[in-house]
């Protein structure tokens, strides 16, 4: 069974190779610009409504996997899928970002973690109650070596 | 430019038609197993570790897709980025779920909104120091019509 995936647009940052990029928006305001192709900026309708949203994009840098990586984060191997590393079997990155303004199918954002010319897949609201949750444990990240 | 993704595993979960199906896992205490291929089980190491993960999923039930379209909380059109609507360029679905036992490849889940057979693209542990954003506004969700 096989998916075939169709960019919706591109993500300008201001990071051109892995060394400069931030390890997660969070840690990063840096601002950025997605550019969503015209055929489908009508679907952005509304988004200016929100304060922020969540950028689901290809890795397209990153290539084959192993299913035990060290995390930027950590210096112990972990199982893959404990971790948010680039490389994946789907290699699917998810950021959520601030929506600055919406320019019809132009976004600025800040909060920018990928690298320049990240093709875009999708485009979701960040909305609370659905995602976000307390009572929350995070294993070795808890007792990560670094920070 | 295409991208042809190929499931890791695939979710099981008590509901086989769209009309039982929760709207969001927050709205669901549901129980469901998430069946990881066993040629990736060593990549959920150290994931026991985690009280959530979110699912990357394909909704494989979804075909088509609007750019306006009427949300399931709503009974306005909205533009289809603007909503967690299924139908979608790229048909890929996001949960976060309660992570209640690993049993080698099989992870018990709690919170579960997706169909039952729905093909896992991913899995990542859910971190709020990435994951959570406060002052945060929902733009058409805080005036819904419906709930």
């Amino acid at each position: 069974m096989e998916f075939v995936m169709k960019p919706i647009g591109v993500i300008h940052s201001p990071f051109t190779n892995k060394k400069q990029t931030p390890i997660q928006p969070t840690r990063s305001q840096a601002i950025g610009r997605v550019e969503v192709f015209p055929e489908f900026a009508d679907g952005l309708r509304d988004l200016e409504g929100f304060s922020h949203i969540i950028l689901l994009y290809v890795f397209h840098k990153s290539h084959g996997y192993t299913l035990r990586v060290k995390p930027f984060l950590d210096d112990q191997l972990r199982g893959l899928f404990a971790t948010r590393h680039p490389c994946r079997p789907n290699p699917i990155g998810l950021s959520v970002a601030r929506l600055l303004a919406r320019r019809e199918n132009i976004l600025d954002i800040e909060g920018v973690d990928m690298l320049d010319g990240t093709p875009l897949l999708d485009i979701k609201p960040y909305v609370p109650d659905f995602d976000v949750r307390t009572d929350v444990k995070t294993g070795w990240y808890e007792t990560r070596s670094k920070d």
